[in-house]
C-alpha cells in the first residue's frame, strides 16, 4: 500500500465519489459506491451502484472499459468485495480484467470482511493504495458504516423550530412553520434513510404519513426514488396507535414497536389495519429500551440511516441516552414565545454543568428558513436509554 | 439632480462610505460621514467625521485637496450641512472651494433641514446628484436616521442563547455560554451604540458592568473608542438597583429610569452611589411606558443606536410593543433543555396565528458560536408598551 497520491489520483477519486452520490437515494441497504477506470490518464469506464441486487460499481465500470481495463488504474470509493454476490466478487473481476493498480478510498467497514478484498488484489500482483479522500468516502455512507461497526443505525434527528427554539404552541396547536424549500430538504433526508422513527404521541398529534412524495423531492429521478418507501417505525409502548392513522394506509411498511405485555387481540387489530407489530423487551421502567431497539433495527431490518421525526420527549430521551449522531434543525424566522413547546425535554438537565454541548457543522439558508447541522458531543455520563 | 451615475461615481462613493465607517465607534451622537474629492479622476482629498466637535468629513477632505478642489467632484455620504457649526456650513465651504459637482448618497434625514444643503449648492451653480449607494449610506447611520425621523433610537436587541433557545437554567443559574469571539462582537455592538438598556432584574441577577473594555474590542483604535462609554440605562420601576451594583462604579454614566411614586430619599441614595435618576410617567399599569422612554432617550439624551442587553421579560415586552428594530442572537452550540429559561416572554402569544414573524438577514459563524441578525416584521396589532 502507498500513502502517496498524485493530483490525478485526487481528481479521479473525486469523480468516483461524485458517481457514488448518484446512488444516494436508491442503494439502500447497500452502501453508495462509485468507480472510475483510468488508462493513460483517460477515463475509460465509470460506474456506480444503483440498487441492491444490481451490479456493483466496479462491474459497471469494467464493462464500460472493456479491454481498455488492461493495465489501467481503478478508483473505487469502497474496498472491492471478496464475497460472491450476484456478479461474483469485484476483487476477482478487477483481477480478471488485468487492472494494474487499484486506489481505494476506504476499507470495508465490516470487520468480518475488511481487508480481504485488498489482500486478494495484492496476492494477484495488483498495486493497491488505500485512504485517498477517505473522510469524503466515509461521509457518503454514515449509516452503513455505523451498522457495520456499532450494530446501530446512524441516527439523524430532524426538528423544525422557531428562532426561539419552539416547535408548537403550548396548547399543542401546530402547523408547518417552515417553507417549501425546507420541506424538500426533509423529503430528501427521508429518501436517503432506511427508516423513519417517530413516537406514537407525535403520530397521534399530527397524523403524519412519514412518506416520500415524488413531487416534493424535486429530484430528476424522483419516480425511481419513491419506489422504495423508508420503513416507518413507531415507538408505541402502550399500543395507542389509532387504527385509522394515515401512515397505515400509505405505500411501504409501518412497524409498530411495543413491549411484551399487550393482549394479542390488540396487536391483531393493528396488524389487520396494515401495521407490523414488533415486540421488544422493555427496560426496567417498562418502556422500550432505545439502545436495544436501535440494535434490533440495524440487525433485523438492515437500517443504515435512521431519520427521527418526533416530539420533545422522544428526541430528548435519545439525546439523553447519547444515541443521536446528527441533529438537523430547520429554523423558521418566527417567534412562538416562552409558553410554546420546547425543542427537547431533557429532564435530567438542571445545572449549567450538565448542558449538552454540540458541534455545529453547517448553518445555511434554505428558502426563507435556515438549516443547522450539528452533532452532540458525547457525554461520559450516559443517561437512561428508555423512552419516557 | 441626476439619477445617472458612472462607474467612477460608484467607485468614489464606495471609498467615501469606507471612510465614513472609520467613525463607526467615535462620532456619536453625530452621524458617520465620509467624503472624497476627485479631480481628473484622481482622489485629491479624503476625510471622515471622527468625533463630535471636530470638523466634518467635507472640511477634512477640502483641506487635504487644497486648490485642487477647484472644478472637482465631491462625493459625500450624507447631504452637506447648511447650518453654522464650529467650522461653518459645509455646503458653503464646498462652494468657496469652487467644487464643480457634488454627489450625495443620502439627504439629511432631519426633516427640518433636509434638502437645504442641496439647495444652497444648487443656487451656487454647483451640479448636485443625490441617491448614489443610498441604502449603504443609510445602513451606516440607522440610529441617527431613526432619531431624526421617528424621535426614537434604533433599538437593537442582543441575546445569547443555546441552540434550543434558552438563556440560563430554570434555577436562574447562568454563565457565559458564548465564546470570546462572540464577546468581542458584543463589545463592538456596545461601542457603536449611544446607550445600553437593561432591566433592573438582569442587573441584579448578573451584576453586569455594561461597559466597553479595550482589550476585548480587538480594534486598532480601542483606546480612543473606550474614551466614550455608552450611557447605561437601567429600567427600574421600583428602584431596586443595589447601591453596590458594579455598573455604578464604572466610568461613564448610569441612568436609572423609574416612575414618579418613590420617596426622594431612595433616589438620593442611588444618586450618591453614582447613578442619575430619571423619573418618567408610568403607564396605566404603573410600569415604565417603553415607547415614551425611547422618545425621551432620543430627545433628551440624543441616543441614536440603543443596545438592549436584558432578560426574557423586558425583551419580550419590547418585541410585543413592536419597539425592536433589529435582533442579534448569539447562538452557542449547546442545549440547555426544556426546563431552562426562555429567550422571550411573550405572554400574549398563545395561538399560531399570533406568532411573531421575523426576517433573517444573516447567519454566520463567530468563533465556535453563530450570530443571527434578524428583524421583526411589524405587526398591525401593537401590544402594550409597558415593562412588566
Amino acid at each position: 500500500m502507498s500513502a502517496l497520491f498524485s493530483q490525478d489520483d485526487y481528481r479521479f477519486m473525486a469523480q468516483a465519489l461524485k458517481l457514488a452520490r448518484k446512488g444516494l437515494y436508491t442503494t439502500d441497504p447497500n452502501p453508495r459506491v462509485g468507480c472510475v477506470i483510468v488508462h493513460d490518464e483517460q477515463i475509460v469506464g465509470e460506474g456506480f451502484h444503483r440498487r441492491a441486487g444490481e451490479p456493483h460499481a466496479e462491474i459497471h465500470a469494467l464493462t464500460a472499459a472493456g479491454e481498455r481495463a488492461q493495465g489501467a488504474t481503478a478508483y473505487v470509493t469502497l474496498e472491492p468485495c471478496s464475497h460472491t454476490g450476484r456478479t461474483g466478487p469485484c476483487a476477482v473481476a478487477l483481477q480478471k480484467a488485468k487492472v494494474a493498480r487499484v486506489v481505494i478510498a476506504m476499507q470495508d467497514p465490516n470487520p468480518q470482511v475488511s481487508g480481504r478484498g485488498i489482500r486478494l488484489l495484492e496476492e494477484a500482483g495488483i498495486e493497491v493504495a488505500v485512504g485517498l479522500l477517505e473522510s469524503e468516502a466515509r461521509a457518503l455512507n454514515p449509516g452503513f458504516i455505523a451498522r457495520m461497526t456499532t450494530q446501530r443505525p446512524f441516527v439523524r434527528l430532524k426538528m423544525a423550530m422557531s428562532l426561539d427554539g419552539r416547535t408548537a404552541m403550548g396548547s399543542g396547536e401546530s402547523q408547518w412553520i417552515t417553507g417549501p424549500e425546507a420541506r424538500t430538504q426533509v423529503q430528501r433526508l427521508r429518501a436517503r434513510s432506511s427508516a423513519i422513527l417517530s413516537g406514537v404521541e407525535s403520530i397521534i398529534m399530527d397524523d403524519s404519513r412519514l412518506t416520500l412524495r415524488a413531487e416534493q423531492l424535486s429530484l430528476a429521478n424522483a419516480d425511481e426514488v419513491v419506489q422504495r418507501q423508508p420503513l416507518r417505525v413507531v415507538l408505541d409502548t402502550h399500543l395507542r396507535l389509532p387504527l385509522a392513522a394515515a401512515c397505515l394506509s400509505e405505500p411501504g411498511r409501518t412497524l409498530v414497536v411495543t413491549t411484551p405485555d399487550h393482549v394479542a387481540e390488540k396487536r391483531e387489530r393493528l396488524t389487520k389495519a396494515g401495521a407490523e407489530v414488533q415486540v421488544l423487551p422493555a427496560g426496567s421502567d417498562g418502556r422500550i429500551d432505545l439502545a436495544l431497539m436501535l440494535n434490533w433495527l440495524a440487525e433485523s431490518e438492515q437500517v443504515n440511516e435512521l431519520l427521527v421525526e418526533t416530539g420533545a420527549t422522544l428526541a430528548g430521551a435519545l439525546l439523553d441516552a447519547d444515541l443521536v449522531d446528527e441533529l438537523q434543525l430547520f429554523v423558521a424566522p418566527t417567534l412562538l414565545g416562552g409558553e410554546a413547546r420546547p425543542l427537547f425535554a431533557l429532564p435530567g438537565l438542571s445545572r449549567m454543568a450538565d448542558q449538552r454541548r454540540l458541534t455545529i457543522h453547517d448553518m445555511r439558508a434554505v428558502g426563507r428558513d435556515w438549516r443547522i447541522i450539528a452533532s452532540p458531543q458525547s457525554t461520559s455520563a450516559t443517561g437512561d436509554s428508555k423512552v419516557p
